[in-house]
C-alpha cells in the first residue's frame, strides 16, 4: 500500500473521533505563521496553538515568495489577521545546496526539457539562516501588500531543541 | 502582550518537554502534503503522521503554483519523497471571492500604489472545490519538473467532520 494510502487510512480514527467541526474560517488568533515544509517541524504544537487559532503558511525555506504574499494577502485582508511570523529553522535543507546543483541534478535525472524549466527558478537556498530571517521579514515590511500596521515577526526553530528563538 | 509573543511563551513548555531532537532532514514516509493555510487543518493530526514523517507545504486554497512546484522539486530532488497528496478542504475562503473584490478591497484600504501591486496577482480563488483538486494534480502529472514515476493523489478534507475524502 501507498503511504498516501496509509494516512487516508489513519485519517478514519482521527475523523471518528472529531468534534472541532463548528470552528469559524478566520483565525481565532488573528496570526499568519510562514514557516518550512520541513518534516521535523510540527508549528501548533511547537507555538502552543489550538486548531482553528492561526494560519500556517509553508515552503521550502518559509520564504517570502510571491505565493506566500498572495497567501497572507488574503489572510489579512479577507480573514483579519494582523499578526505575522517568519520562522525558519536550523539544519535546514536550503542550507545545504545552490541553485546550480538542483539544476545539474534535474537535468541528469529528469533530462533537458525539465532542465530548461528548472533554469527560470531560483530555489531560494540560502547560507546564513539569521540573515534568511531578516530578509524576509524586511521584504514583508517594505511589501505595499502588507498594511504597516501589521505587527512582523522573525524567529528560528531548533530541529533538536524545539526551541524557538526570536531574531527580528 | 501581541498573540506571536504568547505562541514564544508557549513554546518554552513545548522545548521542556522536546524529546524528538535526532530525526533526519529526509521526510521518513517520503511524502509531501500540499494543503490550505487555513486555521481548521492541522495535517499531522488528520492524516496520523508523526514528527519527521512528511512534508507540509501550505498557501492559500492548497493551490500548485509555482512556489509550490519550487518547494515539491527539492522535497523529491533533494529530499528523496515519492509521493504528493493535494489536499484542498470545505468551507474554503477561496470559494467566497473574486480577484476583483480583493482588487477593490485593497484599494480602498491600502490605496492606489498597493492596489497597483496586487492588480497583477492571481489570488487563484476557485468556485468548484473538486475541480479546483483536479486541476491541481493535473497541473502536477503535466509538470516537467515532476517526475511521472511520483505517485500525485488529490483529495478534499472536511473541516466539519475531519475526513479526507479521494477525488483523484
Amino acid at each position: 500500500m501507498s503511504e498516501v494510502k496509509k494516512l487516508f487510512e489513519a485519517n478514519r480514527t482521527y475523523a471518528s473521533q472529531f468534534s472541532q467541526g463548528q470552528l469559524p474560517i478566520p483565525p481565532a488568533r488573528k496570526v499568519a505563521v510562514l514557516t518550512c515544509m520541513d518534516a521535523r517541524i510540527d508549528p501548533l504544537r511547537a507555538l502552543g496553538a489550538n486548531l482553528g487559532d492561526i494560519h500556517v503558511i509553508r515552503n521550502a525555506g518559509g520564504r517570502v515568495t510571491e505565493d506566500a504574499i498572495r497567501s497572507l494577502v488574503i489572510s489579512e485582508q479577507l480573514l483579519g489577521t494582523q499578526e505575522i511570523l517568519v520562522l525558519h529553522h536550523t539544519d535546514c535543507g536550503m542550507l545545504t545546496f545552490r541553485n546550480e546543483d538542483l539544476y545539474d541534478k534535474i537535468s541528469q535525472r529528469l533530462g533537458p526539457d525539465s532542465a530548461k524549466a528548472a533554469s527560470n527558478i531560483d530555489f531560494l537556498p540560502f547560507t546564513d539562516l539569521e540573515q534568511s530571517v531578516r530578509d524576509d521579514v524586511e521584504t514583508l515590511r517594505n511589501s505595499p501588500l502588507i498594511p504597516s500596521d501589521v505587527l512582523i515577526y522573525g524567529a528560528i526553530y531548533d530541529v533538536h531543541t524545539g526551541e524557538v528563538i526570536q531574531v527580528s
